[in-house]
């Protein structure tokens, strides 16, 4: 609630939406009092789409939060996720090591029995529902492509530290991505097969965490030539947490669309709703108009982005100095990436190094003459399709902190 | 016992030692009719080093025996080990991903908490005994080297498909071997700041899993340029199936060596015996003498090895086919591979393909038409020191199966 972003009119019509789902006035006091609007909506969204668990496919053990070691000096602990920390990227290529990959659950991994999973594609939107194993999905032709994924709340943190308006949630600083080459299936290859309607709307892929993760996006996203079921990883078997036996890739789009431990696809006739797309992942604030009955616009695309491959805050050596770091952009490949050493009054272009993909963006290098009076390196990133990043000044608030896509001034010491 | 290897007057000896170690009659006649020689002489087998568990390390909580996914389309599962499917590395890469290396384990995957973690150097061999956490660790000058690891094991199964005369153990094919590339710390340069004695005999790392797996080896070993405690894996944080936190590497000698979940290293002033050098890990057979305390000489290096990258058995469609597979060998570079498709009277060059890489081998490739004649295919490798595979009819058998070396026609059939 946090007593900024709903008037009384917006509790009112919280109240009555409450009441009509059957919502006790005292429950509602409860769930608006500890967690806000979210919480009430939560409790009392209708959900367009409830499905049953699927009966051929056992419940899995959850494993540990994180399944694979996360250790300090690599990742930045946040509750039960673990930022990157990109320093430990500088001196490696491209693609970030499945080790390294940040991770983002809303549960525990869970431990999936490939003997056992089957992959149901379903609903109303499709003539002809069918089950794949995971013997019968590696056989189907694969597809391989370099992309990022990003959580729709990287950068979250820079809310509260840059526009000092803090938002809810992790507070992640740009470590919540990561480049893999994911190798799979395309989503549309499955979907085919079960004869999509012309009538379906939305496509909803369902993970087999114990909360059954379950997000939307329209057909035309899953149709796309790099929207895929991944079961690879970077050459490798998908891991536990990224989604062992197979994720969906919904490249630009927000985490979240990229369901891990995916085994049920879910094709409506009309637009599903679900409480991460009405009341997270969702934009609330003053610059967003509610969407009844969403809070307010859903995230979908990601906002261009950079960050440097150093610790946070660095310190570098007097004298003459490289820094490296990334750029990337759901709209393209990156066009160039600038350099400020004076908090963004001046900027120098740096070099794009290595491989630049359209939505995994590239490497970039920026040889400098550092002296005690850099304090900060802030980069600034262009995509071909033009999207320059902007300053905080800019920069859209919103209560849940997704899509910060500002510049971020690095912090330095040079000695 | 399997009635082969030990003679009465072989038994006889065992009692002796077995009266000498406290045991009764009975408990004797029970060993020896359950495991054999091998279980009385871990029974008792005088230990030179019997190390309390290291006091400022928590023991750690197994996971899983085997901690990563290992489905069946990757993997031959052996029990509580699991073997690469070579076939899975025909169009990959030179370095087996880390989700793809074979797994050997004595016990389930011990779960190291780096913030706790230390390794320890200690013993009548150092003069100064320290201990390093993981943060110092990571912390030392790296040294990053390709190399193999395998199982003392690899190839057992063709004791018994090849030489019609089984060996005790795992009924591995040729998949538990993997070449990957390992960063950490010099092992010397973790032994020298400890001030090794010239008196110093044996190095012996301890490794945290439950049963606390420790296998000396000499110190010249324990210098070499390569012999390393590694902490990544291919780029990556070492995985907890593969030693996470930190384990040992010695290039070109049995797996056993190199030591997972490493947290002690003894060096001592005279030879250590421990059940991995005297019972198990040791060469039994009627071509070898005992080495009392020993069954048989220790297994160290390994042998000159070849493979194919099909599934096992192969279909082949009849026509031009090219084949890839690696060659290794603990003794150097690989100088050629030869094919032959006729079961082994005639062979032809086969072409070395990508890395070769002293003690990690190389993958290599053949072309050839495939007809219906050809019902195996038979690599022959040859290292720069001029080893050879040799023929099925020079294996020496040994009652555990170790050093299996000849070559292995592959089951072909070509349709």
């Amino acid at each position: 609630m946090h007593g900024r972003d709903l008037n009384d009119q917006s509790v009112q019509a919280l109240w009555h939406r409450a009441e009509k789902a059957g919502l006790s006035r005292r429950r509602f006091m409860v769930l608006l009092g500890s967690s806000g609007a979210a919480a009430v909506l939560a409790a009392c969204t209708p959900r367009t789409t409830t499905p049953a668990p699927s009966p051929t496919t056992p419940s899995p053990t959850p494993v540990r939060n994180i399944n694979k070691p996360t250790p300090e000096q690599f990742f930045i602990p946040l509750g039960t996720n673990a930022e990157t920390r990109l320093e430990v990227m500088a001196n490696r290529e491209y693609a970030m090591p499945n080790g390294l990959f940040f991770v983002r659950s809303h549960t525990s991994s869970p431990l999936v029995d490939p003997k056992t999973w089957t992959l149901s594609i379903e609903g109303a939107g499709v003539a002809r529902p069918f089950q794949l194993t995971y013997d019968e999905l590696l056989k189907l032709p694969t597809h391989t492509v370099t992309r990022y994924v990003e959580c729709a709340g990287n950068g979250r943190s820079f809310f509260d530290t840059l526009l000092k308006n803090p938002a809810q949630g992790g507070q992640w600083r740009l470590g919540a991505y990561g480049v893999a080459e994911w190798t799979g299936v395309r989503l549309r290859d499955i979907l085919n097969p079960a004869g999509i309607l012309s009538a379906a709307v939305d496509v909803m892929p369902i993970g087999m965490d114990s909360t059954r993760v379950e997000r939307p996006m329209p057909v035309d996203k899953a149709m796309e030539d790099d929207t895929l079921v991944a079961y690879m990883m970077n050459g490798d078997i998908i891991p536990i947490d990224h989604g062992f036996p197979a994720r969906v890739l919904a490249p630009g789009w927000v985490g979240i669309n990229s369901v891990k431990w995916v085994n049920r696809i879910t094709v409506s006739t009309g637009p599903i709703r679900t409480d991460k797309n009405t009341t997270s992942y969702v934009l609330v604030g003053p610059d967003y108009q509610p969407q009844p009955p969403a809070l307010g616009p859903p995230v979908n695309s990601q906002v261009i982005k950079s960050a440097l491959c150093l610790p946070w805050p660095a310190t570098l050596r007097a004298g003459q100095q490289k820094v490296v770091g990334y750029a990337w952009s759901p709209f393209g490949k990156i066009r160039g990436v600038e350099m400020s050493t004076d908090g963004g009054k001046t900027f120098e272009n740096a070099s794009l190094a290595g491989p630049n993909v359209e939505q995994a963006g590239t490497r970039w290098e920026y040889s400098f003459s550092a002296t005690p009076a850099v304090t900060s390196l802030t980069p600034r990133a262009t995509d071909e399709a033009g999207n320059v990043q902007h300053d905080i000044s800019e920069q859209k608030w919103n209560q849940q902190g997704y899509l910060f896509g500002a510049m971020v001034p690095h912090p330095v010491e040079v000695k």
